[in-house]
């Protein structure tokens, strides 16, 4: 049976994540514009021919990490808008689930960060620009999330925040930091990062003025 | 008198600082690893000679730009600590001055966030890496004075955080955040300033456990 052994079939089914595993952790390490497919392939141990088979392009590498941790978050946080909790009951457990994606995910959040800030630099090709502006379109949409459940907590009196754009740039700095500091501590690796995920949310939701329960 | 002309001389005396400036911008723009001298130079309508008689490298012109946005953080901020007010009026004073500093010195204080971040990629030669090394020592001793109110307005029963390095680490993310989103309106730009840098400490502090005033 040829088609068994195309081309798409013969390597085991994870490599494509593997690969997006791999140059997630490369991008982190020396960002967009230092890291080469020679790196990632040496991180992987194998050829370049095989990163090729998946990804035309280093950029085309570097959108597919970036799409993947938006994915991640969507799966987390979306359910959590279709409970029956209070708006700022909501806004805590969506916190809580995005914090632990920077923890658990932050070489895929880092490249998130650092697609958008190359977005705003403008420091790409106008193929690379379409595609990350489709990135970007996924993010003002994941933001629109926490964005909507901020307006309904201050409509019911649980947050007293002033501007909803600067509160919602400021709380979203605040949830993505530890994508910058975090560094795990092997030893009890769950509860090193229920500590930390529970200390920066409850940063982020006294900055936005709720009162701590 | 010879000595007058010197090449020391025959450029007005603000010349190194509109270097710095351009410099500042440009790298705000771009990122260190896109710009150019040639892009400094254009955006100041001069010879990439004259920015070469202040400058060695874009690296030395890089480190030029970050020390600056640190002393002038100093400058603004060191002085509170030696006033009579509690450690909490005193962390609040410092986190104000802070934010007007990320506000009005935006591009300055960009690339003191980009000189952190490369060296933690280690994406530098030896000799960047030796004076981003020192200038990371002056943010190391910046952070310090807002440790120290920390840790005094928290023994004092004002704030009511955890861990200090987790607090420390996200309370400086919120309040270097409008580096990242503030577009200066241009009608009445210092009250639109004075709005963002109130709302920002409100955020930082309350998420630190102060309690509205």
């Amino acid at each position: 049976m040829a088609s068994q052994v195309s081309s798409e079939n013969w390597m085991p089914e994870n490599s494509r994540l593997e690969i997006l595993q791999a140059a997630a952790e490369s991008f982190e390490q020396r960002g967009f514009s230092a890291t080469s497919i020679d790196d990632v392939a040496r991180m992987l141990g194998c050829t370049k021919g095989r990163i090729y088979h998946h990804f035309g392009s280093k950029a085309d590498l570097f959108a597919a990490v970036f799409r993947l941790g938006m994915e991640m978050n969507f799966a987390a946080v979306e359910p959590l808008t279709h409970t029956d909790a209070s708006a700022a009951d909501k806004l805590r457990m969506m916190a809580e689930e995005h914090v632990r994606q920077m923890v658990t995910t932050k070489s895929f959040q880092r490249v998130v960060w650092e697609g958008v800030e190359l977005l705003m630099r403008g420091a790409l090709t106008p193929e690379q620009r379409d595609e990350c502006l489709r990135l970007q379109q996924s993010r003002k949409r994941y933001s629109a999330l926490f964005r909507a459940q901020m307006k309904q907590a201050k409509a019911d009196g649980a947050l007293h925040y002033d501007d909803l754009s600067v509160a919602t740039q400021v709380l979203f700095t605040c949830l993505n930091s530890p994508v910058f500091w975090y560094r795990p501590r092997i030893a009890d690796l769950r509860k090193d990062q229920d500590a930390v995920i529970e200390q920066v949310v409850r940063f982020g939701l006294n900055g936005l003025g709720l009162k701590e329960g």
